[in-house]
């Protein structure tokens, strides 16, 4: 459309400081769900358009970096995005939305549920460390590692002793997958219990959106007060430069699917890539071509 | 856009076929590679919007096919997408640009390589059952077994007595896969040997399309003839009503795009998709979330 390129306005200042936490301790009440920093636009209007608009940009740099990782898979870079939100903040909304507009040969995306019998009997990284992007992909995990100081520290599906731990693991892993070339961006996805309470009550009010509703959302939603805490800690204990979060305000999807895009076009661009260079001779390869 | 719903014209008969392969004896010399069959538009200039307009209704159906899914693992139905061509033929373009209408949430990509040795230690259908599609996803095959009767005999890698039995059993593996509720659609991307010379030259033209190159490709072109008698025996042998094959002209990039985009609607649209029953009872779950 030829309106893209006035649309693709950028914020005034990176999403990424617009949304970084800050370092230090974390109170999710000081967290406004429905603020909308760094959005360029007037508002819900133009926020599809907005969004599309970043497409292009999107998806020609992760061309360039699919075209690195091909050439050169040992020492290729990677994104991963973690996306981690209580119900109904959007996870799946914003990979329809936002990772939608990347080419679906560039993404490894990940959805975790509770662990399989085959997963329980390895360490709780396992089945992370084999879901990770590979070669100049963009690896999209729907719940991750985070999981394992979440609901299993609300119920206590481990001991205190060894959950406790699991900020500290979590901080070297992710260390590890930096130096390794890849880019972490942690979204949570942050939706308040009220505009929660709406959703999954339409949930109830629309037949084709009852295969969303889940009757165990409610049992997590009374514990609200519990995840809220569990989130301020690992918010806090693992807001490392290596491996940064970033909190989406979410009672906005229009605003939510919009930052999440700006954030991986602006990570993306913030990337050294380059085409990589020919394996071969080109005039030999135009004259073999041409005889062919 | 508000321009979507004009420009989502329908073609004057089902896209279906337009491109179905008729039974019997195919010659490739007899398939034009640069008709534009069933294309409901002016040609180039309104081929991309006309692409992108069948985004909603894709996303929709795909929606209630996943939705589907995850309500009834067994018996769910799911879409099987074979794309198979010379080199330079656009499947990874088709994938972008068609099958990039579709929610990521809802494909299951494989890109088939020359088998690794752990595959190589199995039957040559092993790695296609492994990477079927999920429950209510479309499944989609860069490549796939029919390279079993393609590259494997025209390099001979396996012998004659050995390929010309896996016609008889792919048939019977994708009976088994049609009856057990999957549809499968076989495209064909009909290149012609002057535009794969042609794009082969644009490739070493630009530097930012050298990763695209390899200087197999040439290798490969040279055995065209060879090509097209196996395509031509895979196109015959394999065109049944469980699975049917599609040719689809692939000179006119756009029209490529479309035709695929269009065939996959079709096939969606033509599903017995319902949105699934709630499996709670619906005013118990009201009265719970309105005491939340």
């Amino acid at each position: 459309m030829s309106s893209s390129n006035k649309l693709a306005k950028a914020p005034s200042k990176p999403i990424s400081q617009s949304l970084r936490l800050p370092r230090g301790p974390v109170s999710m009440a000081d967290l406004d769900p429905s603020a909308t920093p760094g959005y360029p636009g007037k508002g819900k209007a133009d926020a599809a358009a907005l969004t599309e608009a970043l497409g292009p940009q999107v998806s020609d740099l992760q061309e360039m970096l699919y075209a690195s990782g091909r050439s050169n898979p040992e020492s290729a870079q990677r994104v991963l995005v973690v996306l981690q939100g209580m119900d109904t903040s959007g996870k799946g909304g914003v990979i329809r939305h936002a990772m939608g507009l990347v080419d679906p040969q560039g993404i490894d995306l990940t959805a975790f549920k509770a662990p399989t019998e085959e997963e329980r009997k390895h360490d709780y990284l396992w089945r992370i460390r084999n879901a990770l992007p590979g070669a100049g992909k963009i690896g999209i995990f729907d719940r991750s590692h985070y999981e394992d100081v979440l609901v299993v520290r609300v119920e206590s599906i481990v001991p205190e002793d060894v959950w406790s731990k699991r900020y500290d693991e979590i901080n070297a892993f992710e260390a590890e997958l930096a130096a390794g070339g890849t880019r972490i961006v942690k979204c949570m996805l942050n939706v308040s219990s009220d505009e929660q309470k709406a959703r999954l009550a339409e949930r109830l009010e629309d037949p084709t959106k009852y295969w969303k509703y889940n009757p165990g959302d409610v049992d997590a939603r009374k514990k609200w007060p519990a995840y809220m805490e569990a989130y301020e800690a690992l918010l806090e204990k693992c807001n490392t430069d290596a491996a940064p979060w970033y909190v989406i305000p979410a009672d906005r999807k229009w605003y939510r699917n919009w930052a999440v895009a700006e954030l991986l076009r602006e990570t993306l661009a913030g990337m050294p890539l380059s085409w990589p260079a020919a394996e071969f001779d080109v005039e030999v390869e135009k004259a073999r071509v041409a005889a062919s």
